[in-house]
C-alpha cells in the first residue's frame, strides 16, 4: 500500500468545500498529439484504492488514446470555484480497454464501468464520436448490460508525479509545489504564487 | 476587419447566459513543454477588437512564456458550468511583452494594463512567481503606476484556428467543429458527441 501523497489531503479538503458544485469533480486533461497540445474536460471518477492514482473514464473512440498510446504524459488542470484553488497534477497516464490483459486492472475497469449512471454508460453506444454525424447512422438501442462493460469503455488512469497547489483566496495568494522523487517520497517546497 | 468566425455567436451566448458566474470567464490553457502538456488556468479578457483572437495577460517570468517561444501552438478547454457546454480552442500563441517592437501591439499591452484591477496590476511586482518562495524576499513595494505596464507584464493572444463546441445539455450532447481553411474562411461540421 501506497503512503497517501501529501497533496492528497489539500485536495480532499477543496473536494469536500467544493462538494456543493456537482463540476467542481471537472477538470481539463492536456495530452500532447504531434507536437502539439490537446485539451478536454474530463469527469474525476475518485482515487485507485490504496494509491495516489487519479480514475477517469475514456471512450476508446476519442482521439486522447491515440495521443495517450504515441505520448503518455498527461496534464491536469483543475479549478475549484468556491475555494478558488487550483491543482495542476501531472503524471503518466495509462489506458485500461477491454483488450487489457493484467486482470487486476480488468477488474478495475468492470468497478469503474458499474459505477456509472445509465446515462454515462449509453454514450458508449453511441456512434463515433468527434465524427461527422451522419443522419443514417443512430446510437444503437441494444439494451447495455449494467455488469458488462461495453467494448469501446476504458478505464483512464493518472499517476501523479507533480502537483502544484494554487490558492487565490488572500493577497499574496498562497502556492505549494509537489514533486515525486526517485525514492518514491514526495518532495514539498512552498513556491511563490 | 475580419469576419466574425460562424463560433463566435455560440461562445458569446454562452459568456451571456453564465454571467454571474465570475469564473466563467476561467479557462485552461495547455502548452507543450519538452514533449510533454503544461496546463493551467487563465482568465479570458475579451477579443481583440475586430479578430477572433482572445486575449490573456501574463507574466514574463511564468513557463508559458518560454514554453510558447519554441512552441507557439495552444489549445484552450472552457468548460460553462451553468449551460453544460465545452468550447475547445487551439491555435497559436503570442506574446507581447514589454520588448515588442510593433507599436500597435505595444498600445494593445498598454490598453490590457489598463483593464486590469489594482489587485491584478500588483500581481506582476510580485516575486519571481514558481520560484521557491524566501523568507527575505518582500513583494515590490513600490506604488503601481496605472498608466504604464510593469516590466512583466505581458498580453498573451490566441488566434483559433479549431473550435469545437459541445453541448451537454440534453440527450444526446451536440457537438459542432469549426476548422479554419486555407482561404481564411471558417468550415462548420456538425459531429458526433
Amino acid at each position: 500500500m501506497t503512503e497517501l501523497a501529501p497533496w492528497r489531503s489539500a485536495l480532499s479538503r477543496a473536494l469536500h468545500r467544493n462538494r456543493s458544485l456537482v463540476y467542481a469533480r471537472y477538470a481539463q486533461l492536456a495530452t500532447v498529439q504531434a507536437n502539439r497540445p490537446a485539451n478536454r474536460t474530463v469527469v474525476f471518477r475518485g482515487f485507485l484504492e490504496d494509491s495516489n492514482t487519479l480514475k477517469f473514464v475514456t471512450d476508446r473512440r476519442s482521439k486522447k488514446i491515440e495521443q495517450i498510446a504515441k505520448n503518455p504524459w498527461g496534464a491536469l488542470c483543475w479549478y475549484f470555484p468556491k475555494t478558488r484553488e487550483q491543482f495542476r497534477i501531472s503524471g503518466e497516464l495509462m489506458v485500461v480497454s477491454a483488450t487489457e490483459e493484467d486482470s487486476d486492472l480488468l477488474h478495475l475497469r468492470e468497478v469503474a464501468w458499474l459505477a456509472l449512471s445509465e446515462g454515462a454508460r449509453s454514450q458508449f453506444a453511441w456512434p463515433h464520436p468527434g465524427q461527422p454525424k451522419s443522419e443514417s447512422e443512430a446510437s444503437s438501442q441494444e439494451a447495455i448490460d449494467r455488469t458488462t462493460p461495453l467494448e469501446a469503455f476504458c478505464l483512464l488512469l493518472l499517476a501523479p508525479q507533480e502537483v502544484d497547489h494554487l490558492e487565490l483566496k488572500g493577497q499574496p495568494h498562497q502556492r505549494c509545489g509537489y514533486t515525486l522523487e526517485a525514492n518514491d517520497t514526495w518532495k514539498q517546497q512552498v513556491l511563490n504564487p
